[in-house]
């Protein structure tokens, strides 16, 4: 009579849990139906070290030349970082005072040790903070009803997010300000951004504009070191694009985001955290010789286990190159490109002939980490009003905010966590296979 | 750069302002994006009369022996009428002494004279709560940003609505009890219920069931006077369903409605309250005799002016009957039969060839009523994320909520109101045709 499946719909429909499918349809945001549950211990290892790892790449995005260094190698073989390169070398010269910071650190729970490993840290357009918050709501709701047995751990993102971004926005202080989210033209995953935006503006009385970055180019002015739009300052950027090679297609985009980058209103992020967040910065700030440079003796301690180890394609182990290695033993690895959003790692099988036909000059382009084999657990995974009991593997993103006034910290806070649990294998077939459902936690709490 | 449809399209989507399509598309409920307006005085009076409504109809439903006499005479015409008759018949013997009653009095504005004139009161599964207080939200986003330039007044309905359900709830006070909503199978309008569902839960915390008649009759039990749901009894019965034939196509389902019936909990609307919502009982409740015999003066006098005279077909007008009449001036008249929800009545050219093939038996199945001739005005209609400029008419609905214990009157309240725009000539064309949409009112207040 009561359908969990039938309910978890509903509630998503009508709570703005939506998005476009690839063919324009209107669909609810895959989801799991029952929390994953952790330990206490895992909660609080997580929020802690993401909040270590948000502050050490806010210190990494400070030093502008080391970045810069860091990426150049790479400029000649990949257009993308090329044109990154160009933005944040355009706004060196750009001191401006406030710096309000947005990331998610991303874990998996490891299932030898069943400890979380660090899986990335997302500088640029961390999505998902509307649909996380409602889908621990969702999963509430059916245990309020007795439709499933455990209840999710509230996961208030929205709101906290709303709070950290009205500290950041009466700090910078500009005169009856505007806020602007900088969005793809063609964005599937709206609703979550509109679910912020009106957070937003329900709190915050203030003028919020949605533009491409194309837009931007073609409709905000700068003057002096503001940027405007109609004539009124705008105190805060919020990129939900421009992380992607093509966000940058036309000569406007460019010279959208080089535009922002010259002001100093808050931008979330500036060029330089987002150049932080790539996995290249990644493997050199998780270096021990960085951790220990940058972060006090108990944060490492405490980071350290969490680290899977990365690696540079001609870093050497014994007399082999890694290249090498992962071509021999490519089930122990994951490939990365300079890429964010999804879908540009390879695994497997696909390792092998990618590496081998990849010329000596590009393999700057690529980092190799460890694989991280995951804890598999039962799941209910809804799809498009269908649902599908699996086998799967979840990762826990936790969302944090800080603010900046030069090296000062006013705030270095974690906002709430997402989940995203998938089946174990994406080739085992059924509507839920290859879907990344939004789900929430569930946590022991100690005695 | 802002473009008002779509930005009224997300707010829709967003905020759970959805429905399915006949082919079972999602779509967003169809809407206007800007206020209608309307005068204080009108305002004030429309309120004023629709609480003189909610409370004629609710005195008139405690007299059963008038209800079944009033509607007698159709059901051997009428196998509609009959099964409410039926279930009307088997719970006479029902005493609640606790009685909680929802209605909606529609109202539209008549063109000569610019004063709202009464269309109908609606009794049973009065729906669009959650939609309308949805609209006007969604107009008051666009006003803050510019977008339209009048806001829409605030409309509450859900919480007023809760507020109220809950006051009857604590007095009918029930040990643990639990609320059923009885739904339609096949329903197209379930977000809107849903809204409710959830504005409920999140105040009450007690169980929330939906079932159709059919599964009532086979889920539900009647223990003396209660009626339980799991060993839980239930406090109320909402209906948004048992309103048309096909709401009783089983005999399961007309068990289901008569073991509501025969139950002390709260019932939105009991049979007799149904029965009070007919046309027929429009008709007589209208007439000035009836309205002298239940009201006091000074209601009378202000709800007179806004009554459309109703007419039984074989009343006789000189030496015409009313058939007669409407067959030579169809433009003045509406002929309505003894249904709810939309789309039975016949206008116009309609009118004489049906009314020309009706048995001289089936006359009483059937009132006229004087043709209001609404004001136009222009409106932006957005049907299916597409938006249409076109002359309208508005039909405008406050809703109610009154509490009684047997004739002690605890509460007769204003909960809200419902505004539906639709293009004067539906015969237009264009999307949006056809449509009735949501919409709210913005009010002149007095200096």
């Amino acid at each position: 009579m009561l359908n969990r499946t039938a309910e978890a719909v509903d509630f998503a429909l009508t709570h703005g849990m939506l998005q476009y499918s690839p063919d324009g349809k209107l669909r609810h945001a895959p989801l799991c139906t029952s929390p994953y549950h952790i330990s206490y211990d895992n909660f609080h290892f997580m929020v802690q070290n993401s909040l270590t790892l948000q502050s050490l790449t806010q210190i990494i995005s400070m030093d502008k030349e080391l970045l810069i260094d860091l990426h150049a190698p790479l400029q000649q073989h990949d257009p993308f970082i090329a044109t990154l390169l160009d933005i944040a070398r355009s706004s060196l010269s750009n001191e401006s005072p406030w710096r309000f910071h947005l990331s998610r650190s991303d874990f998996m729970l490891d299932n030898k040790t069943s400890t979380p490993k660090f899986v990335e840290i997302n500088t640029i357009a961390a999505s998902f903070h509307g649909l996380a918050q409602m889908v621990a709501q969702l999963q509430n709701n059916l245990a309020r009803r007795n439709l499933i047995n455990t209840k999710a751990e509230e996961n208030p993102v929205l709101s906290h997010l709303v709070a950290a971004l009205e500290r950041a926005v009466n700090a910078i202080n500009y005169e009856n300000p505007c806020l602007l989210m900088v969005v793809q033209p063609d964005e599937r995953n709206v609703f979550d951004q509109r679910l912020l935006q009106y957070a937003v503006q329900e709190q915050l009385n203030m003028p919020f504009w949605r533009m491409s970055l194309d837009e931007v180019a073609q409709r905000a002015k700068r003057k002096g070191d503001t940027l405007y739009i109609e004539n009124q300052p705008v105190a805060m950027v919020y990129l939900r694009s421009g992380y992607g090679p093509n966000d940058y297609d036309t000569p406007d985009a460019v010279a959208g985001r080089i535009l922002i980058e010259q002001c100093h209103c808050l931008r979330v992020p500036d060029i330089f955290t987002q150049l932080a967040g790539t996995k290249l910065t990644q493997h050199y700030m998780c270096s021990n010789a960085a951790m220990k440079q940058y972060l006090s003796p108990e944060q490492v301690d405490l980071l350290a286990p969490s680290i899977a180890p990365m690696y540079r394609l001609d870093d050497m182990s014994g007399n082999k190159s890694m290249r090498d290695i992962a071509c021999l033993t490519p089930e122990c690895y994951v490939l990365k490109p300079q890429r964010e959003g999804g879908g540009h790692n390879l695994y497997y099988d696909d390792i092998p002939p990618f590496l081998e036909n990849l010329p000596l000059e590009q393999y700057s382009l690529y980092v190799l980490m460890d694989k991280i084999n995951a804890i598999t657990h039962p799941a209910e995974l809804v799809v498009n009003q269908h649902s599908q009991n699996i086998e799967a593997i979840s990762e826990i993103g936790w969302y944090g905010a800080a603010l900046y006034h030069d090296s000062q910290c006013y705030f270095n806070q974690n906002l709430g966590y997402l989940v995203r649990t998938k089946s174990v294998d994406s080739n085992e077939g059924g509507v839920c296979s290859g879907y990344a459902c939004l789900n929430a936690i569930s946590v022991d709490k100690p005695q």
